[in-house]
């Protein structure tokens, strides 16, 4: 038997939905005012047939896989055929069926930390042995005083090892908010394809980019063996549980891919499907939303810039995605956001999940409406500005709960 | 990494689709009519609002997990509590979910045959080792010259050993449509609870009964650590396509599925769980596909008594379920099936991904429109009426390509 943590992200938004009145910072969905209602009205014209209704392909309706593979050919100027996509129940569905298609017990997976929680169990799940690796750092800045998460590929390098199976990273990263560059991809793919070591990218923030130019894998994907991409549409058009996402990986691999899902899943749900192909060819929609991110993202680093002698040691300004993951006082920040949570009713997510190295640090969302930003952010001035001393006593009972 | 046979049930339905004005009896779909239109128009309600748009329990919203409990306790005169119950990818998605949380690589699970196909591939992705056992018999009716299928407990029991860690069988049954009469049931529980043995008992066709009074798993799976109820709104309200499904199960075993959901598919879901709950209430809809499916059960009886020197030598009137099993002269079906489906225009499903004992056999799902069923037959009859010796160069050239 296999007994696993609920992740803190899951546990923080339980917690912030049962509470009056809490603005929720924590879990990594986008939240701007709700799916497209024109996506919407699509999948409920296509209700008043039967074509959502009944078991469908197992790696996904063609015409979805069909749609995506016009529209990643164009964008990355690479072929990229429908037998090269599956669909899966979001990107993180997909990777579940990735790592049970090829995992064998005992095989070591490589995940750069800090990382996202999820990556872990899923390895655990598949029998597979999850090995953190820092990867991430956050120095300071050259070019002012402010710190920055950078990407350490040495750091990464020097711990592939003979029994490296895989190697799983989120690009751009959650929670750090960098991602590599071209160089770096093009030596990290190439390094694994030499080893024969599988490399997932998960890129589901890659709409969200604020400053310079994201490299995607899926040209790798399209001619790898081992390079392997994911893509999501819960990140890029809100649609979080209509569940859908796809990978981008080799046909031999894809074909493999499809009984897993058959046995596991049967297929993914039709009516997500059929949404998120609607989706696909609104790219205004993302775009949107990507822009009130960026306006977020600033409105929030103006407040952590504005913040001193408040508990937080430093943060980086991520330049993707969206997250803001700050390095507190606190060995465990864990005991400061049930404080937070207590006091402020702001819902944030402690380190702990994201990794060993990550314990002191916090990560704040902010895929979020304006003004919920703006409201948060009033309540986490009168937090720091308050100074408080934690009561590490209430706190850390309640944590103990978490 | 694991390679997994892609189940001729998906294979043969593909193949269906291909082809021009073909008849599938091939899919274990119930494809009557489609989903109840009041379902879907509540589904498009809900889609006016954001209730379905974003992240919501692993273990499924709050609102369809009561109403299964006010359902279940009602149906079955136990109490069965919201925490004893979660919503999976369909029943299908919360076998994953239980398969992956329970087993340990090497772990044996016993599978009762014939046997629903995709058990055993489920057991494999979870590292376990699927152990077929023969448990289900075509034996001469006492009552008449007919052949009717029988459930053997003492032969499922002699299969059992200290090795076993699991037990997973379809009742009623998938193929044979038999179920257990309400003693073996409780011995059955009975000994899974003695000896500590994880019991499964898949009830998605627990609506669809046409003689004798079916016993569920549920009063047992309210007050056991080890029995656990599969169920399922594809077969009851033809929702395959929508993906929602459920377990009955210990409090504890349940919140450790929590995060084994969570880490795996985030959620079911969220449009198919309300339709769900639309669905739940309705049971007239169900009620009216078993009067149909009755009539359709008894149609397909007839005409397998008409045949006579057709290569069938005998099969067993299903007294649940959608399903036909019927044994042939051939070793294995395969290429019968592929004859039947070149000459005939109809889809059935070979024997022998039901264990190692059922490729003699062949599977026809009667679950479909009463038009189609009578067209379908009359293409059998003239299969079977032209008594055709196989060419089998040809069937086997494409049996291969199964």
């Amino acid at each position: 038997m296999i007994l696993l943590e609920m992740p803190s992200i899951k546990k923080m938004e339980a917690l912030a939905q049962s509470m009056h009145e809490c603005i929720s910072f924590a879990q990594g969905a986008l939240r701007i005012g709700g799916v497209d209602q024109h996506t919407k009205e699509y999948a409920r014209q296509i209700l008043l047939s039967d074509k959502a209704d009944y078991y469908q392909d197992p790696l996904g309706i063609a015409p979805l896989r069909q749609r995506l593979s016009l529209t990643l050919s164009e964008r990355y100027g690479a072929k990229i055929s429908p037998q090269q996509i599956f669909i899966g129940h979001g990107s993180l569905g997909a990777l579940t069926s990735l790592v049970l298609t090829l995992l064998d017990a005992g095989d070591e997976v490589l995940l750069p930390e800090p990382t996202y929680p999820v990556y872990a169990s899923l390895v655990k799940l598949a029998k597979g042995v999850p090995v953190f690796t820092p990867a991430y750092e956050l120095l300071p800045s050259k070019s002012d005083q402010r710190s920055a998460w950078a990407f350490n590929l040495e750091l990464l390098k020097s711990a592939i090892t003979n029994q490296t199976k895989m190697v799983i990273l989120s690009n751009p990263s959650n929670p750090t908010g960098v991602f590599l560059s071209p160089n770096e991809l093009q030596e990290l793919s190439w390094i694994c394809e030499n080893k024969g070591i599988y490399l997932i990218v998960d890129e589901v923030y890659d709409d969200y980019v604020y400053e310079g130019i994201f490299s995607s894998s899926t040209p790798y994907a399209a001619h790898s063996q081992f390079t392997i991409r994911l893509g999501s549409f819960s990140k890029n058009f809100g649609m979080s549980g209509w569940r859908v996402g796809y990978a981008v990986a080799h046909p031999e691999l894809i074909a493999a891919v499809g009984p897993v899902q058959a046995a596991s899943i049967s297929n993914p749900t039709v009516i997500s499907q059929y949404a998120a192909l609607y989706a696909l060819e609104h790219r205004e929609y993302t775009d949107h939303y990507a822009a009130i991110l960026k306006k977020n993202r600033d409105v929030m680093c103006s407040f952590f810039d504005s913040l001193e002698t408040s508990g937080i040691v430093s943060y980086g300004r991520p330049s993707a995605g969206f997250y803001l993951f700050f390095k507190t006082e606190n060995t465990d920040s864990t005991a400061l956001v049930m404080d937070i949570l207590q006091r402020s009713k702001v819902a944030l997510t402690p380190g702990a999940d994201y990794g060993p190295s990550a314990k002191q640090f916090v990560r704040l969302c902010f895929a979020r409406d304006p003004e919920l930003i703006a409201q948060g952010i009033a309540r986490l001035q009168k937090y720091f500005s308050a100074k408080h001393q934690l009561t590490l006593f209430d706190t850390q009972h309640i944590a103990a709960t978490l």
